[in-house]
């Protein structure tokens, strides 16, 4: 054991932090590898590692330690600090819980994502109706222990968001209602030219042109690989192992490429926090809504754009010559950038996806404060769709079936993603004042001004400075919606 | 905690299952995905998981429930005995090993492994023998911790091959070094034909093949999967969660399909261990003797025979139309049969190959007898290969630093492939007795009879039969190399 505290700290979260790789690594391969049969054992193991993680947090040793190293956290330098304090701010929600509370709550959402899958598959919300309700019972009853002085909604979402309240979620979302239907309204209806539709692309051709795109990009594939999954996804297995995963379908190029290169704003991100961070607990990136800006805006920002394309389309007609030789970066351009109401989230185009996220935010709100009962949502979503986006959807599983987060517990969560959308504009706003010229040196498929830019930035600081307090420091404010109403306005009503 | 003992001590195993599982999934992450740079943080991750799993096998109140129950045990049923049973051994050598010696052995093999790697590449066996001294010693001060009263080999190989000693192994390799040299001299020079060789073979279409041939011979998809990695193996994530995992080498559909059949007997034997011993510590296979000899039956006596080629070469022919399409069954039966001396053991023809065995039994012996110095051991290693099959490797990566087992602390383990080898041909020739028309079977793709014995009398068995008791109830005597011998003498030499 060391002699110094600080040092009896490194130690302690030593082990929880190859316990919570192990985790990562396990749900990881539940996506990649595992057989069917196996879901029930992969959730024991889970529940085993979980819980030894929980023990470790919660041991009296530990705590004696940590709040010991808390008292004189003044004296330490300013990565231990930081790293003291992003702990101490865990613990104190952790030991707030009981140990069959977490174990209830991990059975409740294990129950509870099959259920979804279940009716998600056969079209019936009503096989999902008990279980979101004991989820929701039982988030509740978490915000409860938490901090019972606090709104629910605003215990929630700080887990994912630290800071934010629903206060500041409310000013955001009338700003974007206010702004986006009138602009949605305004645009001409354009036509699809399915440039990267239609025809069969070879899944291996495909990945290996992405694999090209990446590495170009920046990713490290000597510390990060790209797996194969049903819906893509970033894992940090440790800072040496990042994973960036994705699926090709064999009739749509575009999406495999947009979602492969919005996974990689992700793995960039964790690739490129500082190294003397990786024994701390600032060793990754800070909250989802600084994490998705990273994604949204290569995806969006720099992946849709004519000069990302003047780069990416003759490389990927070297690859896919007789199914790509035709098409020209216009078409590619058009049409990546068609904005239309659609039903499903993952798919909406910039300007309705935060639409779709609003609308989760009225309903689970209004679930948390008992305005709106579980057997009645799916009326309510199809009825909100309508006022929305003036579209309804056919059944469930285009409706309020779609997404996974509430059966796996995550109530609170969706806004991180328009706060992603929205930080994204702000971040980029400035990323162009140091560097105006940007679309010449992509064009080129030079993207060492983005790299370095936002390394310097963003990924070098993992998780030291807290969400508001990064965005301040680059931007010299918080998260302003304005940045990101000036661009889709920009972009959207120029074409 | 329940009340009874026995379900106390499952219970308490339960949890150390679920540990075991989980260092499963990250050694076999290690070969799959995991990216180079990821080694370190790997290393510890398997070490704390083992530690976690080693302390909960030497816990006090552990040791009380299993000693409890092991005084009982008559009054166990069959299954619940013969578990408590395994436990127990298990346990009364766990039990002997000072924490700080496990630590210790634990880096050594990880260290030693890297250096053997780098040994390799460089063809420096320099490199590698200050590791493989520093192992040999800890696996002889392993083996003075468990039973200093017996001979060291026999300590070693006890783990990987319950109840077999020295002086058994003696007795058969006498026999083996009697019969087979003789045999290699009789036999005539062939020609190779190259109907599997020397052509491009795209590996999407070579594991689509050959995932049809396992599916087909009785692979169970919805409880395995088939890995991609640099040196095939088969491993139990659980029971479940099988993966038998392959390589593709372009220029070696032979290589592919072969090592894909290879790694399938051992998948087969593991997913078909009966539930009732799912919970039980007599969930896998019983040893490696007898898990080789599933592997080595099904690809050598089933997968280079004309009957299972007469079944599986269409269907080749279908998935490679333009590589295979003029290839005859005799073409490929020839070529999979041809026996030459060579220096690669996971190359070696059924004739040669127990030859490469006897080598290594051979050098480890006189190592661990200090009848031979460890600087000395590639001279040594040639010595031994002009002596046996009159031929002599050029570096070390044909000869001494070819395999991985010692630099992972494996001394004692290569017995096990012959002994593979010596029981797949007994338990065949008990099966023909009983299916004497399997040939006609096969080539029609109809694996039932081999499927439906093998699973009656060896697989479902898990580890409830030890090793030699198993070999005698299925054919009524203990492991005998005549059969091995008179297998290859028929086949061989009726050519």
């Amino acid at each position: 054991m060391p002699t110094t505290l600080i040092d009896q700290y490194y130690h302690k979260i030593q082990e929880m932090k190859l316990l919570t790789s192990v985790a990562n690594l396990l749900e990881w391969d539940q996506q990649n590898q595992m057989p069917p049969k196996a879901t029930k054992a992969r959730a024991d193991k889970l529940a085993l590692i979980n819980k030894l993680h929980h023990e470790r947090m919660i041991d009296k040793e530990f705590a004696r330690i940590l709040n010991n190293v808390y008292e004189q956290r003044d004296t330490l330098s300013d990565i231990d600090r930081r790293s003291v304090e992003f702990t101490k701010r865990q613990y104190d929600k952790k030991a707030k819980l009981p140990t069959a509370f977490v174990e209830k709550f991990s059975r409740a959402t294990s129950h509870g994502h099959t259920s979804w899958v279940e009716a998600k598959e056969k079209e019936d919300f009503s096989l999902f109706q008990k279980d979101l309700q004991t989820i929701l019972d039982l988030s509740k009853q978490y915000a409860d222990y938490i901090d019972n002085s606090k709104p629910v909604y605003d215990v929630l979402t700080d887990d994912y968001e630290e800071g934010i309240t629903s206060r500041d979620l409310d000013g955001i979302f009338n700003t974007l209602v206010k702004e986006l239907p009138p602009l949605l309204k305004q645009m001409k209806k354009k036509q699809k030219k399915n440039a990267l539709e239609g025809r069969r692309f070879d899944k291996i051709k495909t990945r290996a042109y992405i694999e090209k795109l990446v590495e170009q990009i920046g990713f490290d594939f000597t510390r990060g690989t790209m797996g194969d999954v049903p819906h893509p996804f970033e894992t940090s297995i440790t800072e040496h192992d990042i994973r960036i995963n994705m699926k090709y379908p064999p009739d749509d190029i575009g999406y495999s490429i947009m979602s492969g290169i919005h996974e990689l704003g992700h793995g960039l991100y964790e690739q490129n926090v500082h190294e003397d961070y990786h024994q701390t607990d600032l060793r990754n990136g800070v909250s989802q809504g600084i994490h998705e800006s990273q994604s949204r805006l290569l995806e969006n920002i720099i992946g849709r754009s004519e000069a990302f394309w003047t780069y990416a389309l003759p490389l990927l007609q070297e690859h896919l010559p007789d199914e790509m030789g035709h098409v020209t970066v216009d078409d590619i351009v058009h049409d990546l950038n068609l904005v239309e109401p659609s039903f499903i989230r993952t798919e909406a185009d910039e300007v309705t996806y935060n639409i779709h996220i609003l609308l989760r935010y009225q309903l689970e709100t209004d679930l948390l404060n008992n305005k709106l009962k579980v057997r009645d949502l799916p009326e309510a979503w199809n009825a909100k769709m309508k006022e929305l986006l003036d579209i309804e959807p056919e059944k469930p599983s285009l409706g309020v079936l779609q997404d996974a987060h509430w059966s796996m517990g995550a109530v609170g969560y969706f806004p991180t993603y328009t706060l992603g959308n929205l930080n994204g504009a702000q971040l980029w706003k400035r990323f162009e004042k140091d560097h105006p010229k940007w679309e010449k040196k992509i064009a080129q498929g030079d993207f060492s001004e983005y790299f370095n830019w936002f390394k310097e930035n963003i990924w070098q600081h993992g998780s030291f400075y807290q969400p508001q307090e990064l965005m301040k420091r680059v931007t010299g404010e918080e998260t302003n919606p304005d940045y990101f109403v000036a661009y889709v306005k920009e972009k959207y009503t120029n074409n």
